[in-house]
């Protein structure tokens, strides 16, 4: 598990990084970037995933996100995958939705997505294992978070490993697959029309089957384009009400779904996150 | 004077905008972000005009430069104008360091340049009238920054007009352009071979021909690629020191020339025009 370093800045009195390898999970070369904060001789630092949406790569967040400031503060490294294998020999759709840019954190069985596009794989085992190895980090103390299709992701790797992540957050997360367009074609496309097999990547189906967090911060804004016809939060509100799991589903008045939104809200979300980790 | 709103976000508590007016300075439509903290109704706020570097418009800070926490802090809006006139009936040149993305904060006296370049009005007058008539800001409280180019342009036009800017800082600027290539080329091609001419646009020249700030800060990274050849921040030491004018220019250790360096110092400078504009 080798890596090569892309870049590397120095900022916020941390090294902003960007790294590739050749993933064994995706069977292509992939990007992410990591932000480690100056630390002491031998420390071990918490880690916080951000899982990236929909056309984004490591680098929409890396630039726009404002992290950096917020982790320094809080001695947390910041982690940014890809949201999709990338290459010429990796299938592709003609929509922003589908294939390149939108893996959707899900392992795909259907052709010819299966090969390549084994997203959740990559980022609940390969990824973390590669950040173990290479970076300053105790992986015991792993967060997780994400924007729409990784808030998605955030929430269902979360809710899937019970205890791995201490602690779980979203920014205008897709709380349902089941019930939105975006996830009719991700999951249609990826793991074909058997609606059972999808409540594996469906937040409110797997709190609705049983699946818990202790705890769980959301962001919502309220101009979002997307909130009616994709995001739909007050899913969410209902299932973790109907599971009695504690959650604060936070709807903010004014914001959309650009990093506008993400960057006003970062700061917390680091901070609820560091909190958690350094406990 | 009036002006089409390009896009609004809500970000920090307040509006991020972007705006757009046919400017008669350059005879071209020109665009520029502002960010409007909230505040009370009728209140004037005071305003910090952004310079941009080389190839940039007004995006790149407004995207990258992590100026909104502490502008919603202090209450300061925050202006970022593009770097030249744009428009296909603009000449341009081949280099990334002159024409389109690089007008130098000059006016232009040379052909083909002269009718379009004109960023020193531009910026001097123009952009600050329409600001002042269209945003909530109180005009005597101005500060002025920027980027290399960018903090050429902040340096010699807060120099050349005493007392209108209240606080003046810069970010990797370039601090003589009578004594470097990107000067050299730039200002033989807007204003000619006279170096007599060059003088006004030269921050070093500036203060060694008596015109002086009562203060300044300066952050300069000692791994800028462009230091050495380029930026030369030695020689406004020695300019500030020879006209015993009070400057803090501070060198950090192992920052470059990106983004990187400015969002992390960005919150530090615009405390610093705070603290200066709302005296």
């Amino acid at each position: 598990m080798s890596l090569e370093t892309v870049s590397t800045n120095r900022a916020f009195g941390g090294t902003q990084g960007v790294y590739k390898h050749a993933s064994k999970a995706t069977g292509t070369e992939m990007t992410f970037a990591v932000y480690v904060p100056d630390h002491a001789e031998g420390a071990k630092l918490p880690v916080l995933f951000y899982l990236s949406g929909l056309t984004c790569t490591h680098a929409n967040v890396m630039e726009k996100g404002e992290y950096r400031a917020a982790c320094a503060e809080h001695g947390v490294i910041f982690v940014c995958p890809d949201t999709s294998p990338r290459g010429d020999d990796v299938p592709d759709d003609e929509g922003y939705d589908f294939g390149k840019g939108a893996g959707f954190y899900v392992n795909a069985t259907q052709e010819p997505w299966a090969t390549h596009f084994q997203m959740r794989d990559y980022v609940e085992n390969e990824l973390p294992a590669l950040i173990a190895a290479n970076f300053p980090v105790d992986i015991e103390r792993q967060g997780i978070t994400g924007h729409s299709m990784g808030g998605h992701g955030a929430l269902t790797i979360s809710l899937r490993n019970p205890g791995r992540y201490k602690s779980t957050s979203a920014f205008a997360p897709i709380v349902s697959p089941l019930n939105c367009p975006w996830g009719e074609k991700a999951l249609t496309g990826y793991i074909g029309a058997d609606k059972a097999a999808w409540r594996a990547y469906d937040a409110c189906a797997l709190i609705a089957d049983g699946a818990r967090l202790p705890d769980l911060l959301v962001d919502q804004g309220t101009s979002d384009n997307f909130l009616e016809e994709q995001l739909k939060t007050h899913l969410l509100d209902e299932a973790v009400a109907a599971a009695d799991m504690p959650a604060t589903i936070r709807m903010q008045e004014g914001y959309d779904h650009s990093y506008y939104f993400i960057s006003t809200f970062m700061a917390d979300h680091v901070a609820w996150h560091a909190e958690r980790l350094n406990a």
